[in-house]
């Protein structure tokens, strides 16, 4: 158990005072308006609101030429990053590719399709881009133990930027993940602790501790912080598309976070004047899974009402019942005149095994309801043919194994003779 | 079955016969070197030697700057590979990471230490690299079936960039292979065949297919091309450190080829001055798994005469037993000062756990004979504290979570309360 140190992060807070004051001028209440300063803290004291940061924009002063001479990861973007030091926990998250997919894109009927590829990330999930952010800013902070509530992928990714950084890590995830995100977990050594419950409960219980132990909880007390991380797909869309945004975004939507993210970045680089607002305006759609849809239902009814569902789905990345950005995602998809669609089970594993046999890229199931809802979108008219689309694939499908097990055409097995090979591969 | 399309090879040959003049003269044996047309060939027709690239090196005029204003993939060393077409296959392999690994560093006694990650390629190992060249020259060729024998990792590679490019795909792989390796082939849709017996049962399976059938086997009748691509491993390294090259690298060995590329990535920047011979003196060191370390033997006995082994490792992917080019792999280490050594089962998994705890890079049982390795050859002194180092991690380690099963420390399992918590986790 750590000594509370929030003395030490006081005075690290002082000491960046003046930088601070260039771009990141503190925090501010989605709801009130009422500010605090840049510390470790995620609600408002008086409306409990979301807190999130409040930058300085006149003083972001940063060129599309400065941006490309950057560093292959996230940190080329690091003027719109809520981090003062240059002492990056660093293992090159993002900067991933933006391809272009003429197979999937003929498949479903769209002119022009590009996957964001964030499947190879450190970790292999874009969760890497959020946690470079959240371990890097709680060092500034000056705390030596993380932790998070995960679902997998931001547990992996905290253990592995844990280890890279010589912090102390404390991990929870429900008691039931997949083999392959438990281990990809242990490997790092961090404290790895099941929790018997949903993501819900263990999200809850790590709320408890937060508000007990002075740890740098990444999706709890450092939220603020670690939320940006995910501007950074956004970010590297339009540059990736030379430096303009597509017509109509497709994103998963589990806390719906990374949703309203997306957006920010759009709007923060036309405030900016990295891009123009003219002419780049963007259509931001929200995917779930069925078993765990509670923003697309609300959608879908006219609400802005989110009632909590219990979760119960294959896409367990996404298996947030109660998620704490869902009312911001929703706002924001109604706002851009984007959609909200749902994919069951089959339709996700249908899903990833589309996205894998057109385009060669092999997605975890958060995945599949990405392009399992992008077709439907597309079928429903909701996507026109002719906008120019871009699909968030947030994570590999080596974690996810379970899913399509059982569901793919496993090898023929022969006998190492060409008699057996023609016999039972050629005359089939 | 496919159409025999060797005349339309050979026209589409005859066509691009006056850009290949510029860089690629042909082919040439490394035995006796005679010379022979860039087709799909392989083994020299009189002598029965491996047949390589012949370039002309004198036609390569490309400039640092010229290749840091490339695209962020291989495709930056296109002047050094073989093919001539612009219509390349690309899921944007390689300028993987290369990173400062300061704690394992300490931990081995070194001074200076790099990890080259190709865990985060498309299909997460270094087989993207080969593939996108393969592929991309044997469309050019005209091939519309693209074959492979393969450990797994190749496999996956093949069955992805195949579906990307919409070419036809055979792959071949040994009946017993990893789940992960298995199913991450399988989601492409290829034809999937599992022969029964090792991998080089397979490989010679693939000889005699290769010789009834016209398909492009990537590593049979486009072996030439297709183990260029290793090369920009080598390549990237350079340009990664400033131009400059490290001391001594790791690297690990199945069939050899690659480190034998990598030293042949070193020696072509300094042929065509983009790096001065001067000072970038290279020792090339190998790791193999002891259940199948033929040419670590050979090392050890002091002979160039590598005897077959009958492979038994959990290191799957380097189970090659009699490794095609192993005679050069051995020359090369001997060549340039450096060595070769081998790690046990319970080493390798030891090289996994080490790697992930300390710079949060998971890799698969490939990576750990490569830790091992380094680490064994740092403690014998083959490897001195202040030499440069760079290892090679080539593969994911979520394609062989077996190796790691039962092994790693699975979560505590707490109820989803404070009490509980406070009993289990933090009394312990």
């Amino acid at each position: 158990m750590e000594i509370k140190n929030k003395d030490k992060a006081k005075e690290k807070y002082v000491n960046i005072g003046h930088k601070r004051m260039k771009k990141m001028e503190g925090l501010v209440c989605k709801e009130c308006n009422r500010e605090y300063p840049a510390e470790a803290k995620h609600v408002c004291e008086f409306c409990f609101g979301p807190l999130e940061i409040k930058y300085n924009y006149d003083a972001i002063k940063v060129s599309r030429e400065d941006i490309e001479k950057g560093p292959l990861s996230i940190w080329r973007y690091k003027d719109f990053l809520p981090v003062e030091t240059d002492d990056i926990i660093d293992l090159q998250a993002g900067f991933t590719p933006l391809l272009e997919a003429k197979n999937l894109a003929k498949e479903l009927g769209l002119k022009k399709l590009w996957i964001k590829n964030d499947t190879v990330n450190p970790t292999f999930s874009f969760k890497d881009r959020v946690v470079s952010v959240a371990l890097t800013r709680a060092r500034e902070f000056g705390y030596k133990t993380v932790a998070c509530a995960s679902t997998g992928n931001l547990a992996n990714s905290v253990a592995a930027h844990a280890a890279h950084a010589g912090l102390k890590a404390y991990i929870f995830i429900p008691y039931d993940l997949e083999r392959g995100k438990v281990l990809n977990s242990a490997i790092y050594k961090p404290n790895l602790i099941g929790v018997h419950g949903s993501y819900d409960d263990v999200n809850r219980l790590c709320s408890e501790i937060a508000s007990e132990f002075d740890w740098a909880f990444v999706n709890i007390n450092i939220r603020p912080y670690y939320s940006e991380g995910s501007k950074t797909l956004g970010f590297e869309t339009v540059e990736q598309l030379g430096w303009r945004t597509p017509d109509h975004v497709v994103v998963p939507v589990a806390s719906g976070s990374l949703l309203t993210k997306v957006h920010k970045a759009f709007e923060e680089f036309k405030t900016v004047g990295l891009i123009e607002a003219k002419g780049n305006k963007v259509k931001i759609s929200g995917a779930q899974a069925k078993g765990c849809a509670p923003v697309t239902t609300a959608f879908k009814n006219g609400t802005k009402n989110i009632k909590p569902v219990k979760a119960k789905t294959i896409a367990k990345s996404l298996a947030i019942g109660n998620p704490a950005d869902g009312y911001y995602a929703l706002k924001t998809a109604q706002e851009t005149g984007g959609f909200f669609e749902e994919a069951t089970n089959r339709e996700i594993v249908d899903g990833i095994s589309l996205l894998a046999a057109t385009e060669g890229i092999f997605a975890e199931t958060a995945g599949g309801v990405t392009v399992a809802c992008l077709k439907k979108l597309v079928k429903q008219g909701k996507i026109k043919p002719n906008e120019e689309t871009v699909a968030y694939i947030t994570g590999i499908g080596l974690k996810t194994l379970e899913a399509i097990e059982g569901k793919v055409k496993l090898p023929t097995i022969i006998e190492s003779s060409l008699k057996s090979f023609k016999k039972n591969i050629l005359r089939r």
